[in-house]
């Protein structure tokens, strides 16, 4: 929720409150017998006095708006005012109609305090810090967007000249043989994830994910009514054999993997384990879904390919996605797989959102095109590699045995385990208090004592500061 | 499926298709003991001659690349060649998963029809022609777009400014009070609806459509398990006492409704009605969904506003979109509603696609605030209006009493009843051959015989010529 307050305006604070909340009132916004927050947090949003908004409800209720009751807070009148007829649709039972699952708290609690907070260190977000966005790439590319295109017809799969740079782009930069035909252009890879779970899955199904990993995070399997089962992941990736034990006891009908550089502990799979995921794969017939956001952020030693590159038997979905090397307000990614597949995904779409909006697939298109874009993920690569050095040091020199860490060869996170036992939601409340925001193991899945750091949110010369205040925080802790 | 053949080159085409289908097998497009599309199909699709496709299907056979089985068709093979290993994936099984029903296949056959035609009459698509986009405000729109945002982080609710835009125009034009708070952002009208069905309700619950309705044509509605129940419309709209009989009968929990030049009928739901059917939402709590593409496109006297501009109990989900007044592949709409539901439903969202592209968001910005948008629209209701007309009498004229249809006073569509018993399969075949593609009522739920043309799609010069060919097709019709 968003209030525009006027701080230096001459009509005072108490009254633009009550004007709005009255103006909403009258808008439906917040409907007869509906409840309005709480002093404390409506205090707490607006950054105002609790006394202030306690006049503003004792005037509300004056003037006969809303009613207060002990214990059921303050709600909207249901009798008359003005044109407001008696009766009103009960949303809070349709509100909790529905498959979709609630975010998971933890991770909705931290998302709302970094939105909220000014300054501070956000080491939680999974984004690029925007100084590295292609910023002079997609000024241009505006400048360059003809409109000769048919804007009115949308293609659900994706727009064609857009499929085919991008079959273009994974065969150069990712070794991945594909033509357009074969291409589905998604919102994002989050898009693309709920499709695969949403349109080839059945309530009830088995599948496997990675443990930790960020998919444990994401209620979107839970609101789909899969059964997730774990593949305990070490520096070389999972075990490719837990694959088979999995089958054998909760017949596992998909893979969830992230492959390259994998969130949130960084790791790569190995090649041997990847020969042989994808061979017990084949041998068993259960499809495996790459998820690879960042394989093209290798830092250093050779290339990281992805899974796909290797696949020939069309057993792997390639998820892909521009958020992490491009912008993640693009919402550009996409599913590569057999024909079949991308059919059936592409004509559920249609019944979703009819297909992706032209102008992101546009622009993304110029972006690909340019020979700057090349110059571009070298220039990413290099001060991503700087900014994980500085990290690396600094964790080092401040946290010293404190903290037991593998450094990572590429993509965004380094993967911590503190080396005493903690409870998370402390250490996630102390951290918050020195305005430091990470990401808790929990909540993909690992075991309390466990963090994730983004270097790639921070500028190198505030990272030594941030882990003080880390720091800080974990020796409060008991 | 897009298939690029040079018909200039040097190599034949029989070995260009050899040459994509071996290395969309290599890629894995076509999986080992996939089907490959029939001979005749596949000979319709890239228009050659089915003997080339033959030829081409005996020589993968001649390499061992297929097998091919009298009433099994073409597969690719399941043992080996090169590096393909022996087990595979039963895609199969998985497409046949998940709760979405496919596209009605009458429509998926218009549509795919309307794709492949070139040249021919279009009179089915509800979208208007290219030459009505607003294209230099669009092309102004990018030169101006700046990216100061940050571009980093998606709001899962739509961006802000954008927000705040839009509910000052809905105000101005569409005498709707809403805030920025309580705006969702969606990918066109389209993911609105989804997320209501999906969010809002459970499967098995009763809702009530327009009969005949654009929603009837939505497997969305089946796809959430939904039952559905029409409410006749007449010229006025529905008749308000239809909802309280299924309420009464079948306890529906949700009403949709078009009211202002309704699809397909382009009926206007009647001042009266509209306050009767508020006060019978309100009085059994039945909340209404308001779809609310086209009425800003009255044509011809009162401008007619929406039923949520007369909604102050928050019972209207409203949702308006720019798909036919800017360009539907903007994929641009928006839900206006409690904050309760608003808060809902941008949770769930962020679990299908995190939020749309800011960029759609960007230039949909710059066009509004725009003083040229108002002159636009206005040149965009003149241009309607000729091309209703001159519909109109083209209609008369042609086809004289072989038709009954009522004038609308705005929208995109004329909703034409044939006046004989006729079969709505077979008209439309008939007509395209004459390469003229309307809709049927049947795949709006009205019984067979009556047709939906869109007037916004073709230009005045070829009305008579297009209306033409339909009666042409007519005559040939038993």
């Amino acid at each position: 929720m968003e209030w525009t307050l006027n701080r230096k305006a001459d009509n005072p604070l108490y009254q633009q409150i009550y004007e709005i909340i009255e103006e909403r009132i009258s808008y439906g916004e917040f409907p007869p017998g509906s409840r309005l927050p709480s002093e404390r947090k409506l205090a707490q949003e607006l950054n105002v006095n609790r006394m202030t908004i306690a006049h503003v409800y004792d005037e509300l209720q004056a003037s006969g708006l809303v009613e207060r009751k002990k214990g059921s807070g303050t709600r909207v009148s249901t009798h008359k005012w003005g044109i407001l007829p008696k009766g009103v649709t009960n949303w809070r039972k349709y509100i909790e109609s529905g498959s979709f699952i609630p975010t998971y708290p933890l991770i909705k609690k931290i998302r709302d305090e970094a939105k909220q907070m000014k300054g501070g260190y956000n080491l939680a977000s999974g984004e690029l810090s925007p100084d590295l966005f292609p910023t002079h790439l997609l000024q241009s590319s505006f400048t360059d967007l003809g409109i000769s295109e048919d804007l009115g017809s949308v293609n659900q799969q994706g727009h064609l000249p857009f499929r085919e740079t991008i079959s273009q782009y994974v065969k150069e930069e990712l070794r991945i043989g594909t033509t357009s035909a074969s291409v589905l252009v998604t919102s994002g890879a989050q898009q693309a994830l709920y499709l695969i779970t949403q349109c080839l899955l059945n309530p009830g199904d088995a599948v496997a994910i990675e443990a930790p990993s960020y998919s444990y995070s994401l209620s979107l399997f839970q609101s789909a009514g899969l059964r997730i089962y774990g593949l305990p992941v070490d520096k070389d990736g999972i075990d490719p054999d837990d694959i088979v034990n999995l089958y054998e006891k909760h017949k596992i009908r998909m893979i969830f993997l992230n492959p390259t550089f994998q969130s949130p502990t960084g790791s790569v799979l190995s090649e041997s384990r990847r020969k042989k995921v994808l061979e017990i794969s084949t041998r068993y017939g259960i499809p495996i879904v790459e998820d690879d956001p960042v394989s093209l952020l290798s830092l250093e030693g050779d290339r990281q390919f992805p899974l796909k590159s290797i696949d020939n038997s069309g057993n792997v979905l390639y998820i892909g996605s521009f958020s992490k090397v491009i912008a993640s307000s693009l919402r550009v990614g996409w599913i590569i797989g057999p024909q079949s597949v991308i059919n059936r995904l592409a004509d559920a779409r249609h019944q979703i959102d009819f297909g992706l909006s032209i102008f992101p697939q546009l622009i993304a298109t110029q972006i690909l095109q340019s020979p700057q874009y090349r110059i571009h993920l070298d220039d990413l690569r290099a001060e991503l590699l700087e900014r994980r050095n500085e990290m690396v040091s600094v964790l080092s020199e401040v946290l010293g045995d404190r903290i037991t860490f593998t450094i990572p060869s590429g993509g965004l996170f380094l993967w911590c385990k503190i080396n005493r036992k903690i409870d998370d939601h402390q250490l996630v409340g102390e951290a918050l208090k020195n305005k430091f925001l990470y990401m808790p193991g929990s909540v993909y899945g690992a075991p309390n004592g466990y963090a994730r750091f983004t270097y790639a949110r921070i500028k190198k010369e505030n990272m030594r500061e941030a882990v003080m205040q880390f720091a800080d925080a974990l020796s409060r802790v008991p």
